[in-house]
């Protein structure tokens, strides 16, 4: 079943909104085994979404549309699609009552334009959309189906899971045979090593038969094996494991964070941050995976000397001496903040993520990372590139794959 | 100048990869006062990626590609440009030269693939990539242009800045006049409640008339209004802003940390955060945004309740009565930031991002946020919805615009 989407919105092709509706679907449509062909990013415009529709059904079975029903001005999707499968806007009671029953809940008057969403075309097969406003809506024509969804992601990834992945898996009868994955996070090795090293004519020609895609990440790269044969795919990971052990840090498809939090998990053991060039960033990557808690007590946020002083207990002395972006004083964050959280491990980072602060001999992107464990401590100096943004996330996924490998 | 983008990559459509070039691109475009009429994302398939190139300049005069130019095997671009504009791959000494500098600053050895980056199609002219191996390639024909760049965003952003965009400027011979913008960050008020507003009768027809956008964030509303002249512009937003007066809080297109960040530098005042529940995307926040240093000393995220009362001296009694989750405990963990990081201002968060956490009377979502101000400390309680990463993304915001208001 080939699946093609379009997403709907002046703010997609003005650069204003990223587009994360288009992969989240995407994945899920590749995980149900069948084949996402296009994708595509349109105006809010009559002309422009009608081609888009007409071109999208020359390439797919479905089509799944997503923005351009709010209940302001600038949406007329609903129009355009009375036009192409032929019907008229009416009013849908079910729709109303949602509506209003939204508005109740978050304390708000209703106003025209907000019952304006009521109006549904007569040619669709409405589905409820519980987390907001807009109606989802099911169009068929010869065979092939349309459906269209807000474009809020939190309304889309709702609705999309809930009411339309479930009916498209209905309507697929003669199931697709999927294409299976294994994923591999690797760090210390680049794309093109990799491949070199996968097509040399010494290994299995499972490793060069197999598909393989490249996914490089910042800090490190992704690695995805597909296959339609299970027996194969297996086969094949464990030579691409066996040949790439050293790089490897994660066998599955999980951030670098997830990765970690398992191994102090299986070893029983906490961990707590100190950052300075990362500003909070490691604890925003640990945090962000629930469940960290069971294994993550806090962090020092320590973006002035006097915090690593006072809360961490790095002496004056030392920042004087060596400079905050130092080994010394990375390393002195660690154990400063493993000890204020009362953990065992901890990771810390001291450098200048710019574009200001660089002195002599320590350019924008020279980042100290500490890791301490109960081995003990150790700091390495690393020069990252990029902007600000990125400096900062390659510091923080480089922090938590030093104490990954740490702990192995 | 009409212009088309296409993202190359299987990873794009199988939803492993966020499209950002394109938004990137757009936004730099529109800037420009051109229009970005079309978007897309194609397989690493020839057929795919030449009817894409055939559509786009049905619509624009300027297309640019991006990806499918990396090293490895599933990168066909290159040939598929050779079919489209009449050449063939030849070697260019210029690139190799750049390929094997690239390869000697990072201390990799050179392979035969990274050595084939080196061909090129002999039907364009090339731009060097400072920032990678992959070269940018200039196509012409017929009066209309294609451009085609590396895939890695931080590779795109450079190239496009600094190589491509000038280029487009010259060709330009007869300038666009740009479409003119104006932003205003608001909170407290829906989409649909500012449409009508803006629609009313009783106000100044110059609302009714200039196009707008409503661009929801997650925690605030971005509006932008949009014209070709000045003046014009420039009444309609004092018009609006005299309108929507209570609930902006932002008058450019700037992060709501940024706004914060503006506010404090104003009036010589720092900050301090103190963060539970958000684990750090607050600190995150504000240390993204460069020159953040000057008013930002660090954060206490104070994962466990050991934290809260060793680092920031929450008293443990406190934590026994009202619950970790609670205005009492959030108001103490502001003004213990403040005292710890030597502040005059602070905020800080406590509650439940989920999915787990809840208690009776305290469900997923519930968020106690504090602020203190040289005015005084005050806490509040919110309920967000959401899951995690939006809970979490929705108190930061919420903190971050509680505490600018309570500075204004």
């Amino acid at each position: 079943m080939k699946v093609s989407i379009i997403a709907i919105g002046d703010e997609l092709l003005l650069g204003n909104v990223v587009d994360t509706n288009t992969p989240f679907m995407a994945s899920l449509i590749d995980a149900n085994g069948w084949q996402p062909v296009h994708s595509c990013q349109v105006h809010d415009d009559p002309c422009d979404i009608l081609f888009a529709i007409k071109e999208a059904f020359r390439r797919a079975d479905i089509v799944l549309t997503t923005g351009g029903l709010g209940p302001t001005k600038d949406d007329i999707t609903k129009q355009v699609l009375c036009e192409y499968f032929g019907g008229k806007l009416i009013h849908d009671a079910t729709v109303a009552a949602n509506v209003e029953r939204i508005f109740a809940e978050r304390g708000l008057p209703m106003n025209a334009l907000t019952a304006s969403q009521a109006m549904v075309p007569d040619c669709c097969t409405v589905i409820p959309n519980a987390t907001g406003t807009a109606p989802v809506m099911w169009f068929e024509k010869g065979g092939k189906v349309l459906v269209s969804m807000p474009g809020v992601p939190r309304e889309m990834r709702y609705t999309f899971t809930r009411e339309v992945l479930p009916r498209m898996i209905a309507m697929s009868s003669n199931p697709d045979i999927p294409t299976l994955h294994r994923y591999f996070l690797l760090e210390g090795i680049s794309e093109s090593a990799v491949d070199t090293l996968l097509n040399n004519d010494s290994i299995t020609p499972i490793l060069r038969e197999i598909h393989k895609a490249y996914l490089p990440q910042p800090g490190y790269l992704k690695i995805r094996l597909d296959s339609t044969d299970p027996e194969f795919l297996e086969k094949a990971a464990s030579e691409f494991e066996r040949l790439m052990s050293e790089y490897i840090f994660a066998r599955e498809d999980i951030k670098p964070a997830e990765a970690l939090i398992d191994v102090l998990r299986a070893s029983s053991m906490t961990v707590a941050t100190a950052e300075s060039c990362t500003g909070g960033n490691i604890a925003h990557m640990i945090t962000s995976i629930a469940g960290s808690s069971a294994v993550y007590n806090g962090s020092v946020v320590s973006y002035s000397n006097s915090m690593k002083i006072n809360t961490l207990g790095v002496k004056a002395e030392m920042i004087t001496h060596h400079g905050a972006v130092s080994p010394e004083v990375a390393a002195a964050m660690a154990e400063g903040a493993a000890r204020v959280a009362g953990t065992q491990c901890a990771v810390s980072t001291s450098g200048i993520a710019g574009p200001g602060g660089a002195t002599p001999g320590k350019p924008v992107g020279t980042v100290c990372i500490a890791v301490k464990t109960p081995a003990g401590t150790h700091s390495d100096t690393y020069h990252f590139t990029g902007n600000r943004a990125e400096i900062i996330e390659r510091a923080s996924v480089k922090a938590l794959i030093m104490l990954l490998r740490s702990l192995e």
